[in-house]
């Protein structure tokens, strides 16, 4: 493995990634066909945040944090840490100390394939964090990993430069060439949407608004008055619970 | 499998769902003699909510949420929908659109074996949602399931019309039929612990108060006065640590 | 096994505890030589508390809390229930009733390897409570374990007497006799790193500031200026996406 | 709940019952329309054993195998021990004198979501089991559960006299009532899947054993010759890795 | 955490060391009243070894097979590795180079909280391994932990010199001290269980031969004959499936 | 997402692709710098089996192995399908007729970050497969994924012909341009491996193999001579067990 930062990197467009960050993590996924969506085993260490950034990317080896500062020297205004790891690790290799410094640089936030602490620091300082687990477990600064490097962080490719979403539901990850592209979408994605909720909060079925009904039909799915008519399912009686 | 939905189901009494609701899933799991507890990984999405109502039941296929379509139709005011999948998915089933939906409907709130999405909104909406996953992972519409049949959901048979109760310990079904009694034996499970709660508040311990000492006793159990008295304990030295 | 409970403890000294706890997980566990740390499985029921008391230990049987009954007899101002169990389990050993009791006896929370109820009540009584899991399942008082003795709980070694520190990171254990020394080195930490946050909120560099640089270059850590110089990284193409 | 034993069962026919055994977990879930298998985390102590036979039921408590004691006297020859518990809970409930039990009653095997010991003297004995885990954890005998009453294992309702059928797969439930229907399914999804292997096996492609290429083209599916052609899928550069 | 190696270590006598591994895990966890049972993620690498010895300790960095060097050059015939690690980690700790050195040093097997590789290899060596994962994933030889030390493995404390026991149950400690005395019990454990096996397997009732049938009278326990008699159980009617 | 075929991918060389798997995943691993390695949750069906091939790739849906189908057609003699899932599945995508299938085309074995069926047919057919689960639960095929696409495959990127190795010891990827050199270095590993294992097997010591010690004491690692020298270690008290 190559042990190396790369120091200068072709950012997505700032007033793109801000705009992907206000459109929020599920839009996102689904206006650029449901792809970039990191594993959901990656939370919030507190919940409410919701950003978009370029992402400045960390392959890190495990209880190893060396990489994490040598990144900080690479961020600008906009950019969002993204962490992976060799293999998989939970120790705490961020805390309050390296968001000071990272906020210090106009980083926006942390998306790590591993563990962070100082947990109630980073709510109060208001620097959101997404992580696999909360440890306080420290780490060493001894073996080189690399920085500004494609990675694969929690199941997704990462290029250095690409958008990061993250919000309460997760994080997605935009590539930079796409991410014009797909803001269009998402925005078509939510005016679409309020029309949508509208007439659903005034009580239209979906099944009516999307047209389901013949579809079902043709998917064979049926309707049955009462328990009664249905009789069994699944090897369970139904006809005596009700 | 019938892929079918039953139009109309007999639900457990609407003041009695309300009423379970209030006295919380630990209580109403007591009071039913310990059972209907669904598995501990179904969490709430967001802190604070309690509710109580019927169950409107889905079957859903993995990554595919037509059915819960299906089954709003099929919702009245004080429902809650109970879904459960035919094998383990965490797929973004639920979002804010189909939480409209379902507000239209009445609808108190959801309860998945599956994922959930839009979480910030759902709390925002004040829809209370209960998942074992939070994930933006688009579902399709191209599997029928069922509606409103009885199901195995995170460990517990359901049947529509059973009373469901959700809060933050969890969520806890109480067959139809047994619902006015448990309703009865947790109110006065509740009273009962109002009771002791003032006397052990006022500093009487739970061994006296529930006369465990000759129990303890008959079980073999003893007290010693030190660590060094007990010398050896699971073959680790007590003498020095101490 | 014995089944026994030890009366009398040697408890570190309170305000040295309640120091241990102003410092919190992270800073303790780095002073002490990153020791100390339990399972990071062992979460807050809620956010936002930070504890430091003595522990009392319990070692339970799986789903039987009788053992937490007789311990509350054994606690003083100050202490904290350390519960392990003999196996793996998640059911609720406690709830609001047991805090209300614990709470007249002067504990200040309670850390146990297993499951806790009534999760919005602990809230509700700012009784702090960290746990592997929440659950209603209600336990029996049949099987006798122990009190006051030494148990493994999270991974972690713990004797009567000595410190628990817990907060939003975690849990912390710290040997009664090495508790001064440990908030000694505690309190030097948090001075050194209040240094270190001026310079590094001021934009000082942490490479620069703990002199990464050379020992960087030493272990064979190279920078390069673009995707396109480096290559390939990892097998992956870079100069395409960038 | 109800602490209670029901003596007499109706069972499955004893034929149908190893019928279905011999045609195997997948094949019986397939020939019943995809239901009444369990979870995947039960798995074979040891590889190789395939068995079909009728329930006895268990729900036991954790920790607690006073039940299956019990269970033994209701057994028969042909007989599947079906275990279920009140909660997770992996202690090693079975071992080689329960197995020797069984045995003699003409038990076939075991299927507990709990977990075994002396797995290597089951193997040995050849008597199989399917469990969550392996584990020694001993158990005690003091909480009564339940048995040859209704139970959910593993996530399937399983009615004391219904078939199981377990192999290397895993475990499956066929209600009593269906199981005749079910084995005339089964056998003629192994007829039909013998014609459709020698037609595979000589090199027909399933695409057009099965005619799926009108339904491929009408779902938007498309072919492309080279990744030069594609140029990127899901946000990756496709041109230069080729 | 001191980074250091014990030299002269007390070591159980060898022939109790091999006489509990004949009796194994199951046996001695139980002979020793239920203690010392290693957390049942700790799995064989391969079915069938059967060992028991004297335990070299070792606590390892996460990623950093350093210390394993180190403590060969501590073992001697007789001795099993165990291995700690401070942090959870599954990456390849060890594998046949390290098994070679081992077995030229007299090591029975080891046992290790992290992952294992070259398992074809071990298997073929016969150098039996108890390990949480396998994992080619290379380690670095960085940072120093300690060896023969007292360790918590896999949720036990574990002092050098103690008696380790490994089949395919799992893992067992014996404290130095207590070995002798468990191995009696072990063997009237064995000679007590061959008896009763010869009567359950001759069809005596285990409810019979261990007395139990008063016990479940006087714990409530009834017996009903048919499911119609029980009418209902859990909220399941039980009249209709049988 | 486009739903798309690639029908003509090139390959890495066919004797290539045999020499690594004849090296086998550990080694190829190391070879090119620890990297490629899956995460180690994929584990064989049955164990013994290693090889060597070129990947025909599958991106498809949850719950649907209709793209397997599709990719059967692009397979030729010497390939593995790698099959990668858009979410989180356990179901089981392949079985007996599939494997058939896929073995007329000359296909070596399956790696999938899903489930598989008919463990104990691949088995008796010696088609090895590598999976994340064994599940009978059966697939639909509704909704297109993709063949011949770069995917991410339990943590790794594989593009279509690469090579993959999966052996015992879990899969690893081998980008196609670098094969050739991988295959060199893994033959230069195992040649000096071997004079080391001559070394180490006569008992020579890895600490002096590798010239360990002056590192050791560098680092600051030191020796003692017994347990009551070292007093206590991470808060335990040394002297008395031993």
């Amino acid at each position: 493995m190559k042990t190396v930062a790369v120091r200068n990197i072709t950012r997505a467009d700032a007033a793109t990634a801000i705009g992907l960050g206000n459109a929020g993590v599920s839009t996102v996924h689904e206006a650029q066909g449901r792809i970039g969506l990191f594993k959901s085993y990656i939370r919030p260490v507190y919940p409410g945040a919701r950003i978009g950034g370029t992402a400045v990317t960390v392959l890190a080896q495990p209880g190893d944090n060396w990489m994490i500062h040598v990144a900080i020297e690479m961020c600008q205004t906009g950019d969002i840490l993204v962490v992976a790891c060799t293999t998989d690790n939970t120790d705490g290799f961020f805390g309050d100390l390296l968001a000071t410094s990272a906020r210090a640089r106009g980083v926006l936030g942390l998306v790590i394939d591993g563990g962070t602490r100082d947990a109630a620091d980073l709510k109060a300082m208001n620097f959101p964090v997404w992580s696999r687990a909360i440890s306080s477990k420290g780490t060493v600064k001894n073996t080189p990993g690399a920085v500004n490097v494609p990675v694969v962080c929690a199941g997704q490719l990462v290029f250095p430069g690409d958008v990061i979403v993250a919000d309460d539901d997760g994080v997605c990850v935009v590539a930079r060439k796409q991410a014009d592209n797909v803001l269009i979408k998402a925005n078509e994605r939510i005016a679409n949407e309020d029309s949508k909720r509208g007439k659903l909060a005034a009580g239209e079925l979906g099944i009516d608004l999307y047209n389901m009904r013949s579809a079902l039909a043709a998917a064979g799915f049926t309707y049955v008055d009462t328990l009664e008519d249905l009789g069994e399912f699944n090897g369970i009686d139904c006809k005596n619970r009700d």
